[in-house]
């Protein structure tokens, strides 16, 4: 039987591969349980089959939008989502509506950041 | 041609029904321009065919949720997701993640409320 | 000479009447300190002549409308704008444009509460 | 050995007693899963050795005024602290500082609701 | 007879300068039809005659700072602001109050960094 | 007796040593009064005897860990806290319960660039 944390850590592969691993890796040193925490949790979450993948993904980058102080896991969301199909511009896009432009803006100038280095787009950043 | 306004309005009414009417109708002695230009921003983004409105729904959720003040819209909302087949309780369980158990709660208590009033549930409110 | 808590009580007097002193004089048993704490405050702030109170006022409420959890104080802002005629529903329209329309939304409805306590609406709040 | 639910339920107990409980019962019909996951995460956090239980009240409640949308929770959390010796209005003065004064304020007025309602202050509720 | 978003761009323009059509520029590849939106709905709020663009800049710089996550806007409204004759300094000292010294803090070294590029102030950035 | 500044500046040099410092310094030449008033603020706030320095500090640090926009603020505090004996990292974790995970992740990234920048690390920064 898999430990919560094999899961997890499974999960994370799936959803975020090497940039949420990233994360992970770089808490090892300050706070390493944390680590562990985090990759449980979510395993937990994002293994329930109530809600599709894409459907989680919608909600996240919804969620971390709105936030506002969440750029660097937004930029690793951007990222998950191109894997599941989701348009990230018109989830934000509709996020101006309820967290305000400035939130909006921000967002999608990190999806752009993405863009770029996925090779989506090929202007560089204004 | 439709004007911005009636196109507004038919898609208010079909996303969320006499709920969204009660608002712009609570609005019109204090604010009558604002709840025309809500109309039709309203129209303006969920006419847009890039995300379909199950997916909205799930993005403006997720949004709500994790503002934490935004309780009255987050009732209608979660009425709108009732007729998109939508599990608002699954996204505001992922919402913990992201923004943390007392938003998610309050926003359990509200979906408890909605349910309640729609008779999904035939327990009292705690 | 005038202690910094007697210019700050003038000034709250002047600018929030008696709802301003009702805030405090119900801190009194739970934390004497703290109200005082806050006149002083209050008075070292509003009474610096390089902004006018009227534009005090009108950063005031978009602050309050912004934070989106601050209904009681927003309320109390919304009666001392009456005395320096500012069009508070106007700042709070431009509001949903920076802070997103669940947070204007809501603030609109406490001005149209004020408004009817003040008799400036003769409808029954919706 | 103790399964994480018996370890959180016995934790949840223990800080915030009947409280915690009535939250956790009122979450059985709507969402049942996340009441599991709340009391395991409850657990898996407050039962680690490095801090000890009033230094983590202290920050919870920093935490909850700092939200400034967690009433519900600040008033468990005020109620916990009284069980660990902290002055809650202290924590809560100091907020004003970091999160300003409506956040800190509404704090306090939910702090006065628990102390009368713990017979601390004979006064009524103004 | 002017389309809402020539209205917008001229509005843009004469309030935030060459600074807003960067930012619009800016989004053309990543999503256009937001750039218009944007635009639009900024000549809808800026031209409305019930406030003046002195009012509507400190409301918006008010909002900018209690939002904590929006400099790069508060950039370009701490540049415009200096069209209309406002102490930005002044709201954001004020601002302190409703919502903390952080977000003030880290307004004014934004403030700090338009002056020194506009030449207000000889000092290099700390 | 001393002023109100001059027992605010004792305090932050104890509390936070250079690095307040060069916070007030660092407003000097755009706004004077501010870092007068914010020396006196922090001195009447954290010399009140009913809350112990270190108590304290848990405090300001799950507050600006919750805020989410701080990070200047919170490397300044996170640095004062390792002269009290707080565990900032063990804080952190039990925010994520509060405040979520990005703003949790945010803040432990902060505190490893203070450790590096102590020596207490000897990785370098991910």
């Amino acid at each position: 039987m898999k430990s919560r944390f094999d899961i997890g850590y499974e999960t994370l592969t799936k959803v975020d591969g090497q940039a949420g691993h990233n994360v992970v890796n770089a808490l090892k040193d300050i706070a390493p349980d944390f680590a562990n925490h985090l990759i449980e949790i979510f395993g937990d979450i994002y293994t329930r089959d109530q809600l599709d993948l894409r459907s989680r993904e919608i909600a996240t980058i919804a969620s971390l939008v709105t936030l506002g102080h969440a750029s660097p896991q937004l930029k690793v969301h951007i990222n998950a989502a191109l894997n599941v199909g989701v348009s990230q511009a018109e989830i934000i896009m509709q996020m101006s509506v309820y967290a305000g432009f400035p939130a909006a803006l921000n967002a999608l100038f990190i999806t752009k950041e993405v863009f770029q280095e996925q090779g989506y787009l090929t202007t560089t950043i204004a």
